[in-house]
């Protein structure tokens, strides 16, 4: 019973402490757990099974696109390593290196993977040729490691999973017209899917990736007002190809190099979910994503025909296709309850001797607790109108949040009043100066997270930070 | 068009050379491709799609029986994996070593994991309290690193992907059910998906893995003669429980140990389907694991209606579920037919004028490269039939030489006449000596592959090494 109480016990208070909260959520839900190895996490089943979801529809939506498949190796030669200068420059500082196979010093060490661009370089300078062989739309699914001091379950960690597509292409528009199509893919992906809105934006040079010539951001907004960069997609023009040696013969039998692009998410998006759906009960999660959609559990399973009942309505909602368990377990109801708002399963559905009699059950939803009784006979239909609905519900508080947490500043006294004082994204020009981003880094440790695509008018003719001329709109804001 | 004609031109042949045979498929059927770590390999599209196709079916099937996916580090830091001796001693002489993080060199070396069973046992150390807790049916789709001196694409790489799933239980009993539970889903997918008969069997002491009480493993025969282990499933007993201190509580309240499994099948199955199947045109897949199963190949497309036609083709073979592609790229139906043969595509349809004009086409089997003329009314039942019987025949097949291929041996004369002259699995009665193993190993190069589970009737009542009293059948063979 010790672990029982454990797991339905008080965690701490969102508004109390946000980062404590946090913690507990990830660890009391399921989520991880610690390894022996510092800053490198545990994916437990329940953690693991939404990042299994969202492979899942991610996958299908990059192959609906074209992309295809592929597995390169986790180690990359210190000389590929340093081919691409501003890229080794950014990552060099923070890779693991590995020195010794078996018993033997290595001639040469190899890093591992932090991402997969000079690997991906090295193997398209053999694979392709023709412009017959272009366009390449390939991605993989793997775990990178990045040697991090300060770490955070999912937001931040030694290793973690994520995938990386890198694709060429005959033309600088090609790449360009690619590096969107899959910032907007992973856009409509965390709307729909996560349930979470997303500003789509540039990033401002300061900010871009390691030998990138763009990169495009969503930005998304947690609980606590403060930004998670939730996906990235980079255009790296020929840069790169340059870098590698890798050219095409054209229809014209003429030699040119190829444009490129790369993007990706990691399991931070499970961090994202916590933060943005998350309460003072646990984890909330929007119905697309949840791997468990329904509990079902029973009141006084003791009595004739309960479990009989109970185990009846899960495996009906499971011939539609509904994501339902059953909770069988010696627990009591209440610590049951507990147990599934803990692990934001969505809905749960109790039903016990009084339920039978009357011929119906009651549906909980997790995110708003709101109890429904609905009659056995039209369980289904209400099941899935139910979770199409907590969906909507979902995004739509998520977004009421983001927007009344999006301020405009038009000069630095208001900009300075805004971050001090009210969490979130603060909207203002910006000249294009690293100075003014320096400045504001320096002052609040808040930094540019994209000039958006949408949502363009100009709030002012000045930069927020020197008040200089300023054509650029700016979310400005804490990060993660 | 020099590349097309790399593509398509004369492999080498298997009786000629089955070495130079394999690596020439690998290579031009698009499988893999070398990478410049030494002994890593990179999946192109069409080899990893097998692997996705391999896990989808063996991740159903590891579900259906109650295992659920986790993911722990990639690091283990070296006092995790000393704390089992055997183990270790196993491992150590095979690892890669990370030695620093960033600029800075470790406090204590850390090696790529080779397997997981330290870090599983660390987590269960901490996860496993009470016997409500137990069974644990942990399972990772991951890839793991040994510094192998020879490396060969599939079979033996220094970085390969697999799953490895870890089991904790309550009894003894429960860990040996399944252990043999995880052999049989082994078995039961090699013979029904990949086409593939195996002999289930159980290892020798000497053949074991490091720290088991028991391995099982399936063995099967590559078309060579050769054999191949290509799945293992271990019995821990209470073994690392004890060196990791893995407790619970039983329902009277006694601290008891757990008892663990694990088993693997890696990469090196894409090696033995085409091992099994393939033939001097290049690969072929059996219609489950194939991930085109059709290719619709136009003949004489530039003529009016032939490449609509064959897209009509496509998508009703598609609504039904069938994996289907045309090839209406510009190379002639010649090259076409070669590509789809190197690439181990189970049916091409072709499709022209004539048959146009006949309300027919022509489906060709990969495997016999028989024709038949089907009435395009018909298209549909006559593709999923014909791919049903080619996925019977190959395993038939594959039996058939697999049976023929096993040799009884009464004592040493016969056994050396036939491991000298016969290529394939010697049956021969053996005392439970490892000398005999040694003896074996050192005049032929060859092993005990296994103890078979069925077909145990004794040939003989002495060893086929020594001569001595002998209870224990074993197949013998040489082995990739």
């Amino acid at each position: 019973m010790a672990k029982e109480k454990k797991l339905v016990e008080a965690i701490t208070s969102m508004e109390e402490d946000f980062a404590q909260w946090y913690t507990d959520v990830v660890k009391k839900a399921g989520l991880i757990d610690y390894s022996s190895v510092k800053g490198c996490m545990i994916l437990k089943p329940d953690g693991y099974a939404i990042w299994e979801n969202i492979q899942k529809e991610l996958d299908r939506r990059f192959k609906e696109t074209g992309v295809e498949n592929v597995y390169l190796p986790m180690f990359i030669p210190e000389s590929l390593l340093n081919k691409e200068k501003d890229h080794v420059e950014g990552f060099a500082p923070e890779v693991a290196w590995v020195t010794h196979g078996g018993l033997n010093p290595l001639q040469e060490r190899l890093c591992v993977r932090p991402t997969s661009e000079t690997l991906f370089c090295d193997f398209y300078k053999n694979d392709i040729q023709s412009y017959r062989d272009l366009p390449k739309n390939y991605n993989q699914w793997c775990s990178v490691v990045r040697w991090e001091k300060e770490t955070r379950p999912f937001l931040r960690s030694r290793e973690f999973l994520w995938q990386e597509g890198h694709t060429a292409h005959a033309t600088a528009k090609e790449a360009e017209d690619r590096t969107i199509q899959m910032l907007n893919v992973y856009a409509d992906f965390c709307e729909e899917i996560l349930a979470m809105p997303v500003v789509r934006g540039k990033k401002t040079e300061k900010e871009k990736f390691a030998g990138a010539n763009a990169t495009y951001t969503i930005e998304a907004l947690m609980h606590d007002g403060k930004a998670l960069q939730s996906g990235t997609s980079h255009n790296f023009g020929d840069g790169f190809a340059k870098a590698f040696g890798i050219q095409y013969t054209d229809k014209e039998n003429k030699l040119q190099y190829v444009h490129q692009t790369s993007w990706g998410v990691t399991t931070r998006l499970i961090g994202a979910i916590i933060m943005v759906h998350g309460d003072d009960s646990g984890l909330a999660l929007p119905p697309q994503i949840a791997p468990v959609q329904v509990m079902v559990i029973p009141v006084q399973q003791q009595k004739e025909g309960v479990l009989k009942k109970a185990m009846e309505l899960k495996e009906r909602l499971k011939k539609e296709g509904v994501r339902v368990k059953l909770d069988d377990s010696e627990k009591s109801p209440g610590w049951k309850f507990s147990e599934q708002e803990m692990r934001g399963i969505p809905i749960r559905i109790e039903i016990g001797p009084k339920d039978m009699q009357a011929g119906q059950c009651v549906l909980v939803r997790r995110d708003t607790r709101e109890k429904t009784i609905v009659l056995l006979e039209q369980l289904e239909t209400a099941v899935k109108e139910l979770l199409e609905k907590i969906q909507n519900d979902m995004f739509e508080r998520a977004k009421t949040h983001r927007d009344a947490h999006i301020y405009d500043a038009h000069n630095y006294e208001e900009f300075t009043q805004i971050i001090l004082n009210k969490p979130g994204f603060v909207r203002g020009m910006w000249c294009g100066e690293q100075e003014c981003e320096d400045k504001v880094k320096e002052d609040f440790a808040a930094t540019a997270r994209c000039m958006p695509f949408q949502d363009q008018e100009k709030i002012s003719s000045v930069c927020v930070c020197c008040g200089k001329p300023a054509q650029k709109l700016v979310y400005w804001g804490k990060a993660y």
